[in-house]
């Protein structure tokens, strides 16, 4: 079905605040900056055949005994009786390529499960942010950016995401918002730009990761265009779209 | 009871992510910029002596049909069969000095309603900044900015309020923020500060009060400190603490 008027673009900042967004004929961009959303991209970028995201860490078991790669993260820490979590590294060429990964992380796979309603389900991150952007203007959709924030709330890497890829949809002219969430994501960005380690330097998630000593993943997870993958739900996995 | 710790400063956008904020030892300030908060801080400054305020518009009816005088205010505009609405040009001293006033609006009211579970509910606009600041420091609280949104979403104008509040708290060093919420809206006003007008001239509540011709409305209610009071609810009234 084609849209009849003018494309919307908004930018939800919490998975409470999802019902309130278009869900219709929309594509939903599911981010999850530090570090869910990077560790997808990355694995489609290393050749994983598809990824089967799990809501519990029972269901994530349950697929480890079947024989499956499984990454399971929780607080930011690998759950005790796996072998990954959602470190970007953990999934490279020789661990993931041909293979089916399954994942649980603490707000990511959570988004994803929330975003059943909509049409087109996508995963976004730095990384993948211009093979994204240009695959979203293929589409004839609305886009509803949807950051998984931590603990319910509003966090702001995932923010800055959405404003960057806010800005490069807007460039086009097929997009419009009248979404304050967009307007700021876009305005946070603009500031973080040049230096997105250093903006993030005082924010929350970033402490707690530094406390976990994950400074190498932060990095790597504010690179942008590493990774020239666009991991969309078909059925009940991800799958690369280009 | 006096804190121990360090007093937090959170943000919080929107009603419905008010669950996940300190109730505890917390003066929650309510924010609704356009128009409800400045229509009361406008009320308070004009000698009104209490403002009840009420969530429904049946409610407001009945103190309506009790000879009150009654503000009901839906979708910006003043509700069928009442005199006043949330502009605060209906509150001058010649309208409510010396009265108690019942007020029921959107989004304003309704924040009040969800914010009873903490200790102290202020009201919180640009015309009381100084003010409200002012007092806040002499209270041995935590604070939860509570922005009343837009059908349930962010909105600029009221986080612009809330960064401009973090702002000044946190010029004493008694208040600390780990929340991003509260990050994010500290930039947006450094950005917005020189022409808060500006700066809101493409968001999407001004924009609708834009077609309801209320410019008049929202260059008042964007003037910082023209009312020293400070009002808090006691028992079920606004009352002026200062």
């Amino acid at each position: 079905m084609s849209l009849s008027e003018k494309r919307q673009l908004e930018v939800c900042y919490t998975p409470k605040l999802y019902s309130l967004f278009h869900q219709e004929n929309c594509i939903t961009v599911v981010v999850d900056v530090l570090r869910a959303t990077s560790a997808i991209c990355t694995a489609f970028d290393n050749g994983v055949e598809k990824i089967i995201p799990v809501a519990s860490v029972d269901e994530a078991r349950e697929y480890l005994n079947k024989g499956y790669i499984v990454g399971a993260e929780r607080g930011g820490e690998i759950v005790e009786g796996f072998e990954f979590g959602n470190s970007p590294f953990s999934y490279m060429k020789e661990q993931v390529e041909g293979k089916t990964l399954v994942l649980s992380t603490t707000n990511g796979t959570r988004a994803i499960e929330a975003s059943k309603g909509s049409d087109i389900i996508a995963m976004g991150s730095f990384l993948n942010l211009n093979a994204l952007s240009k695959w979203i203007t293929e589409q004839d959709k609305h886009v509803v950016v949807f950051c998984a924030g931590y603990r319910g709330r509003f966090n702001m890497e995932d923010t800055l995401f959405a404003g960057a890829l806010a800005a490069e949809l807007m460039k086009t002219d097929l997009y419009e918002s009248e979404c304050d969430s967009t307007i700021a994501a876009k305005h946070l960005y603009a500031l973080a730009k040049d230096d997105l380690y250093g903006f993030l330097e005082n924010t929350s998630h970033r402490n707690r990761l530094q406390r976990l000593d994950l400074e190498k993943d932060v990095r790597y997870c504010l690179e942008l265009n590493e990774a020239n993958v666009v991991p969309v739900m078909v059925d009940d996995a991800l799958k690369n779209m280009i």
